[in-house]
């Protein structure tokens, strides 16, 4: 009796794993120019790995940012659906680097886990669906479905590239289904599927008061500082219940229905224990999981300007710059609120700054159908791997390309992730759970099959 | 005819350009330890050039910190005051580095200037008595008066170390006056005095919420971001009216008399052009000239977390640190403050955060008697040199040793300064104006000779 996917893929395991350890030594930080070198190393990688277990018309397309990587095959037959795989061979910086037990681009593997920056994003969760394809191809010849492989390098760096691509690339891109697999599921025993993703705007502040860095003894007292300044339009973004005071900032958020409320008080709060912090924080008419999935936020991930390093300098810096994001539910247009966040941090800024504010990325919300065939055959496809039924969840990150595809290829997207909210994803010791690899494996094959099954019945 | 000490410096100009150039290209940066070296090749340098010119019992006195530079000549004869002479070999950090025009530990005179860090603040100023001493003991084979020169290592680190080391060597130390040249003057033609100055308490407050950094798109909205917990801090330090909120803050400021308020109107209001500021800032009820010398401040001098590289890292950090420093006027006591400043902190920080603030530099304000013989030789000498008679100001900056000098050693203290407003002290291109460096040169020869006259009269 020939070996079954399933079986071969087990049978295979280390061999995937030491592919995958190739694939995360390659330090592709989409948001560093000095790395775009190995970008286009990444690049290469994948477009000769996916040559080599059988994929056709692999390419590297270039954009005027970071290449997209493509690759096909069409052979499943005139009824077949086809399915489209996204997944981006980007990853985020690894600083702090002195926090990782293991440096970020030299995977190890400790315990049930492979550490290294890209483990679970997105890396490791998107070799998963290469190593589905390289089993079916070895034991059967063939896929059920038609597949392509989209993927891009410009996720973390809030890309403007993708979008212009998927449109001037339609007919290449054509799918009955996107399949993504960049996102968490509840436990390595609950699988589950994002049904809903928040949009994001990201943007930049500069305030500017002198000509030059100031000595604070001279000239402290008759010059605003700009880290003051900063501090006090950021400070002004909150009320006293920790809602956004943007004028018109949540005025296209829907109202959560109560099947959703039900739904996701459903969902097990680890919140605390996840993140050691002292107390939850937010807005109290929300539980914490609504918070963090259902509603909007206004968040600074870095406030450049003045002196940083070791000891003391007196500078009242010239100027100084914070990097803001907010993040958006689907129903709200990150183009209109960032010109709301925009007109009003205008309107605070006093006269004794000047105020640049830059767009570093937007990308929109998502909700998806539950009922398309992809999603069923996704849920099919868990439980023939995980032995259990998948929950259906709302993920506060977000994924711009899920929009994308709705908008602009009209396709149903899938949320297959394999990831786990513990895995650090953006901090020190990004992990990726090796059992979830694995299965990950395992769940690829079935969708596969299944969704050939569904689409055609 | 011998040539006069006078005719001596101006005919050496060249010389001591270029040993200052010597000085000026050792990076002795205090507050950071890989220069460490650094600052022990400039005080060798000093007490090597100390000895060269003639003085004795030079020496380099360890510290635990960065050492003290020591030299003296007490043989000016049993009725001759001593001067006690007081500098700083260390510097401030260079950054921004890539806003330098030449590099800041490689000298260069361009124009009327010598580019440097240190130039004006404080190696030019100091050698200025070394190349006085020099002058006097070529030409005439003794000075004046007697002299001792006490230079540090820690004016730019908050250093904790010269208290003690004034404490433990009050003898060594003893004088009648101290004579300090690290201030500015109103403008190369109209000589100043520093008659009081501000004190200066340093410290850090540092903000964490949870144990790891957090990607902000699970978790944002449910924590609470130490760079937003910070900016609310920093924001609420301050009133409508630009005044400082920490409750007791103003209590022991002294009301401005009219008297000095018409010696600070008469100064020239030249801020906005030597600032480029859009608009002058801060409390309304004083003047800008007032606000920046005889008024606290409280800045803000940089913020440490979070990502603040290039592009975009949506990143929740778990931990953030401001740098903070406050200027004080005479009658506060710094210590008094800080501790306000430090219960007013966590009486304000929320339960959502754990904070930790650390002191890490206090330093007390002066009042200097405009009516001590030293304060009336180092006005004659100004007329000497510049011909024209200097004028009393306030000065913004911190100068603690000034009342370690008044408390422990009960010295009257000259702040016979040689700088200009527009010297980019602790900025990219610090400058030090060389026709004030030369005419520097002369006003201390005329200090020692002038002092020596009032003293014995």
């Amino acid at each position: 009796m020939p070996t079954s996917p399933v079986d071969y893929a087990r049978n295979n395991r280390s061999r995937y794993l030491e592919m995958l350890k190739e694939l995360l030594s390659i330090p592709s930080i989409s948001t560093q120019s000095v790395h775009n070198a190995d970008m286009q190393r990444c690049a290469e990688w994948l477009t000769q790995t996916m040559s080599s277990i059988g994929l056709k018309n692999t390419a590297i397309y270039p954009t005027p940012g970071h290449p997209v990587v493509y690759g096909e095959w069409l052979e499943a037959g005139p009824n077949a659906p086809t399915a489209l795989i996204y997944g981006h061979y980007d990853v985020q910086p690894p600083d702090p680097l002195e926090l990782w037990e293991t440096p970020p681009f030299e995977p190890s593997v400790r315990g049930d886990n492979i550490y290294a920056r890209g483990a679970t994003d997105d890396k490791g969760q998107l070799f998963i669906h290469l190593a589905a394809v390289d089993a079916l191809f070895k034991t059967t010849g063939a896929l059920p479905v038609n597949i392509k492989f989209i993927i891009e390098g410009e996720e973390e760096s809030g890309g403007k590239n993708l979008d212009p691509f998927i449109k001037s690339h339609q007919d290449l891109l054509a799918a009955d289904c996107a399949l993504i697999s960049d996102t968490s599921i509840v436990s390595p025993e609950q699988p589950s599927i994002v049904y809903a993703l928040r949009g994001l705007a990201t943007l930049e502040i500069e305030v500017k008061s002198a000509a030059r860095d100031l000595h604070s003894g001279q000239y402290g007292g008759a010059i605003h500082n700009p880290l003051l300044a900063l501090s006090q339009i950021i400070s002004a973004m909150f009320d006293e219940n920790n809602r956004i005071t943007i004028p018109g900032f949540y005025d296209d958020v829907l109202p959560l229905g109560d099947e959703e409320r039900d739904l996701l008080a459903a969902l097990p709060d680890t919140l605390l224990q996840e993140t050691g912090a002292r107390n939850l924080w937010g807005d109290p008419a929300f539980t914490p999981v609504e918070r963090i999935s259902a509603r909007p936020t206004f968040e600074v991930h870095g406030i450049v300007g003045g002196y940083t390093d070791e000891g003391v300098k007196t500078v009242i810096p010239a100027e100084a710059t914070a990097k803001i994001s907010m993040r958006l539910v689907p129903n709200q247009d990150p183009q209109k609120i960032a010109q709301r966040f925009t007109d009003y941090v205008n309107a605070l800024a006093p006269d004794t700054v000047t105020l640049k504010i830059r767009q570093t990325g937007l990308g929109n919300g998502a909700v998806i159908d539950r009922n398309d065939p992809s999603m069923m055959a996704a849920s099919n496809a868990y439980q023939a791997a995980f032995r259990r039924r998948p929950i259906f969840t709302r993920e506060g990150g977000s994924i711009p390309v899920v929009a994308a595809f709705q908008r602009i290829l009209d396709l149903p997207v899938v949320m297959m992730g394999f990831g786990l909210t513990d895995d650090r994803l953006h901090s020190p010791n990004e992990k990726f759970h090796l059992p979830n690899f694995y299965r990950g494996i395992e769940t690829s094959i079935h969708f596969m099959r299944e969704y050939a099954k569904l689409k055609a019945a």
